[in-house]
């Protein structure tokens, strides 16, 4: 196997975080396949592996997604100051901010679809769409983090889903769910934080913790 | 660190599968908080972390999931005989009816939950909710896998939303999003198999193969 992705699990699990300031460098190409290898050994409903991905790299293109990305971040700063911003939020803000501002120069991006329409009803359709697209997109982002590739999960271009689909050719019945920007990354990779989980965590019926 | 999660990143991936068979003996709760802590470690949309994670053990409680499964599972016997079946599909059709007729014998099973409604619409809305709790899904997944635990990813009992939030008292702005029974397996963890990745991945435009 040509990378070295043999980082112990624990330690992916616990340094894996959205890097969104990446250098312009290209992203090996068999570096990619490997990493949606490693995305496709997720489980899907019924094992029916129904997803597509589609890689960009092209600028064009990239450019494209980019004016989608800006437009839904110009609206979401004007609510910005609404919000309550912790330390922890405003270095979030920051870091969407630079992303928005550079998503022309993403190396490669990739967007991660399901071959189907997804039906918002009954719920158990939904549920089971997204179940089998997210834990791929969860499996690539573990594989970007032992390879040292900076990597986030955003959704926000998808506020124009008839865009994003122009924007890579993908017919009607195809459902872009997320997408994934990678490269090779300006920060560094540290533990993430969380709240403890035993504040989540309940015993037999909800809100019986611990 | 009192648990053993140090596998290889790539080995846990490549070997993780849905493993239905399980033993009836107990699974620790302190490996229970470990793999749910790892779970917490997934990103969410805007790092939310607006997740809520029920544990089941109680008999009870239990045999109420199981009758709803067993229900679904029943259903779904009917439309058997439609199905090609394939194999692989007879092998994970058997897995599931073992699953359903022992349910009521599951040592833990856990419900991750998102504490909110999900609303359907916008498409951007839905995917970011289910975004930000199937990674988490995943994450536990894997430290299922690297823990030795039997497990698998199933939401066939929420196609009666409301008897599962009844069974353990969730409020009606808290969504269970999916099940994972877990147990000492009575099978063995072997290599998940997949379709050739350069099947399901385009570049620049949908349909451009490598």
């Amino acid at each position: 196997m040509a990378y070295n992705l043999d980082m112990p699990l624990e330690q992916a699990l616990r340094t894996q975080r959205a890097l969104r300031r990446l250098k312009t460098d290209p992203v090996e190409e068999e570096l990619l396949l490997h990493l949606l290898d490693l995305a496709i050994r997720a489980p899907s409903g019924s094992n029916a592996q129904g997803w597509e991905f589609v890689v960009v790299r092209e600028r064009e293109t990239m450019a494209r997604l980019a004016r989608l990305n800006r437009q839904a971040f110009s609206l979401f700063r004007l609510f910005k100051p609404l919000a309550k911003m912790t330390p922890t939020r405003q270095r979030m803000f920051e870091s969407a901010r630079w992303q928005a501002d550079h998503f022309e120069e993403i190396p490669a991006l990739i967007i991660p679809c399901l071959k189907q329409v997804i039906w918002p009803f009954p719920f158990l359709a939904a549920t089971s769409a997204f179940g089998s697209i997210y834990p791929a997109v969860q499996n690539l982002l573990l594989g970007a983090r032992a390879a040292g590739l900076g990597a986030a999960l955003i959704t926000i271009p998808l506020w124009n889903l008839g865009a994003v689909r122009r924007a890579v050719g993908l017919p009607w019945r195809v459902t872009p769910c997320c997408l994934i920007p990678l490269g090779w990354p300006l920060e560094e990779y540290t533990p993430n934080r969380r709240r403890p989980v035993r504040e989540v965590v309940s015993f037999e019926r909800y809100g019986r913790r611990l």
